[in-house]
């Protein structure tokens, strides 16, 4: 039975998705309203948002979720800038510290960034925890500085407001609690709730795939692509989704200081070639969306003469951070050898993520703190030659009694044989837009 | 990740619960227990409820999960008593005042019954919210006064103290407002673990099947019928389980002082045939189930000469109660009238159950009070004839305006046509045990 004041029940909500028909519009506004409100109860949304993992929604109900998720905060709007803007997201990877180089890149041909980010959870780390890693530098912007920067540096890589889809904020951590993250319907409508918020015209996404992803396959992640650059566009937002790899990580560090230390190479010129791939041709991608078709050659002419670079430097600048200061190293560091030598057949993402988090590199609650200097340096990746005794990889971190967890969890997780691996496969694997 | 002090992580059984697998037997046993003590939040145990509710569990996991909830409390012992016990349990149905007379009915072969009951919620109604419109009568008994009552008298119908199963009153409070209660393995392990707790030798299951039963089919409540025998059994309790309709009302009240009057008319000797047939049908199963081979005839016997009623009155009086007071009636009525002559079709036990419930019979929350006066009753059932301009219903109720609502639940609920309804239906459709 409803109650006086509310014009649903959240029971029948729940049941009605539970017993597999779709929600009607009015009940899925009424029903991401009340709970941000906290008429529907935690535990309410726990068992609708279960139901929904596995019932699953139709399109139209997505976008209607998506739509209340927005409707339950402030939207930016960045329409007063004398650029374009575009943005970025990557529904998380080992190793993914392509944000850090890319943003600058960007801007560097003249169309505004603004990359508002969050923290890592688990096994994938978060953009700020890693710039939190520079000495000084600062993620939480006013929204009148977050404009100031955009207008002039042209790249802003920030805190999300508490103001933005308040709705997902909440759905989110309930989520993580209650087993019902991997969801389709669910991660797309909260990703895309907090950018169309956000206010950018174009938005490239990076659907990762494989083991150190949340979608572990293309399948999965397809659909997870297409749901989310139906959103956009639906929006008035210019998007476009690369899949991208994910079974093994990306360059050759996990974790916080460690990958802004590979970023600064990469805007150096140099880094890993899987990185600086990646990092260009989503930049092709998002100048594309933003109206600048220019050819993947000049994109990497800007890493290699310093342009990006500059930008880096000044959008740490502007945010407190010093791009001078030498970054944190963690206190203890552990060699893991080959016990022959031959070629890596194998090295998983997923148990490097894990590895990377158990050595204090990611957070198991929302409040936990991270060690800047934590993380797993890889040595050798599939195709590279190792001589037994060697080191493969290593592992640092400031509390030494973490090697023993971590080591279990890259147990099985990388092999040493006689050839490489066969076809080492494409870096993105399709692009959907 | 799993805390250090707790050996499992409620996300982790969730998500084997969610894809499709069966729990262990330690998961189980975790997540009751840490449940129980608060270990694992409502918000956990609401989205793993939901999971159960649509992928299901095996009748190991059923039977695990139900010990577990009898593991959570304390265990009552009835055995130093000098006669066996049996009890009843009805899944409940709108108008099913049978325990009221069946209690009595059972004792008066010298079978002791401990009818630990509830109260109602939604549209069926509470057995303790019935004898609760006898003046005086008091609900809680303490453990002691209920072993001496049952020895003395024979026959208990009291409170359900907190400490059984103490895990499934927090798991039924929970399920019912996150539109998990329809779940065979959850309702089984639920009625189940308080009555193993409760410790009676023998027990009786009344399946409700139909439209006023929480169950809608057969299929289903054989389903559930079966899972409970077998868990009773596997439990050394003597179970046996009947299957019977409740399309219909039973009887012709649905109404707390209503019931106990008709119970009163069946104790006497009369009452409508219905009532007093599943009374005798559950009462031979019951004796039969205690070790008592009773023949039916010399059980209608002990309700048409006054034994029986001889137990209720003592039964009744032990509890504070003045079996000879005036029960209270509603200070309004209302008629429903028919608008042609003929012969009742249809009368659907469901909108009987909620018009009742609307005119003050029952509860929407689980403190709220209920009307002692307040039902429907019943002058014509299907295969009656009835006359244009007659009653058909009569509702009461002390807040007159309750009728609308309470009128609305009935539209189009009942018919009157030419002819009487072809095959009225056995009452007891199955017996399972």
């Amino acid at each position: 039975m409803s109650s006086a004041t509310e014009p649903f029940d959240a029971v029948d909500v729940i049941r009605t998705k539970r017993d597999g028909h779709p929600l009607e519009d009015a009940q899925i506004d009424w029903v991401i309203d009340a709970y941000t409100r906290g008429a529907v109860a935690e535990e309410q949304m726990s068992a609708l948002a279960m139901a929904v993992l596995l019932r699953g929604m139709t399109r139209p109900e997505v976008a209607r979720w998506t739509g209340a998720m927005i409707a339950s905060g402030e939207r930016m709007d960045f329409s007063g800038l004398s650029r374009p803007t575009a943005d970025k997201h990557s529904t998380g990877g080992v190793g993914d510290k392509v944000t850090l180089p890319l943003a600058p890149l960007v801007a560097s041909f003249g169309v505004a960034v603004p990359q508002l980010s969050g923290r890592g959870l688990g096994h994938t780390g978060g953009t700020l925890d890693k710039l939190e890693a520079i000495p000084g530098w600062r993620a939480a912007l006013s929204n009148s500085e977050l404009m100031d920067q955009l207008e002039d540096v042209g790249a802003v890589i920030c805190a999300a407001g508490a103001g933005l889809a308040p709705a997902d904020k909440k759905l989110y951590a309930l989520r993580d609690v209650t087993g019902t993250v991997e969801s389709v319907p669910l991660i797309a409508s909260s990703i895309m709730s907090k950018k169309i918020a956000e206010g950018t015209g174009a938005l490239v996404l990076d659907v990762k795939v494989g083991s150190g992803a949340f979608m572990k396959d293309l399948g999965a992640a397809r659909e997870l692509a297409r749901t989310m650059v139906d959103l956009g566009t639906d929006a008035g937002v210019r998007t476009v989704a690369l899949l991208t790899d994910m079974a093994v990580p990306l360059g050759r560090t996990a974790g916080n200081a460690l990958e802004v230390r590979e970023s600064a190479e990469v805007l150096d010129g140099g880094g890993p070639a899987d990185v600086v791939d990646l990092t260009v041709a989503l930049a092709v991608e998002m100048l594309a969306a933003a109206g600048r078709d220019v050819p993947e050659p000049e994109v990497r002419a800007a890493l290699a003469d310093g342009r990006a670079k500059d930008v880096w430097r000044r959008m740490i600048t502007a945010q407190g951070g010093d791009p001078d200061a030498p970054l944190p190293r963690a206190r203890e560091r552990l060699d893991v050898v080959a016990d022959r030598s031959g070629v890596v057949t194998r090295l998983d993402a997923y148990a490097v993520g894990v590895a990377a988090w158990r050595l204090g590199a990611g957070r198991s609650r929302r409040d936990e703190p991270v060690q800047a200097g934590a993380g797993v340096e890889l040595h050798a990746k599939p195709g590279d030659e190792v001589r037994a005794g060697e080191p493969v990889l290593t592992l640092h971190t400031d509390t030494p009694e973490r090697f023993d967890r971590a080591r279990a969890a890259l147990d099985g997780a990388w092999a040493v044989g006689d050839r490489a691996p066969e076809g080492a496969g494409a870096l993105v694997l399709d692009r959907i837009g």
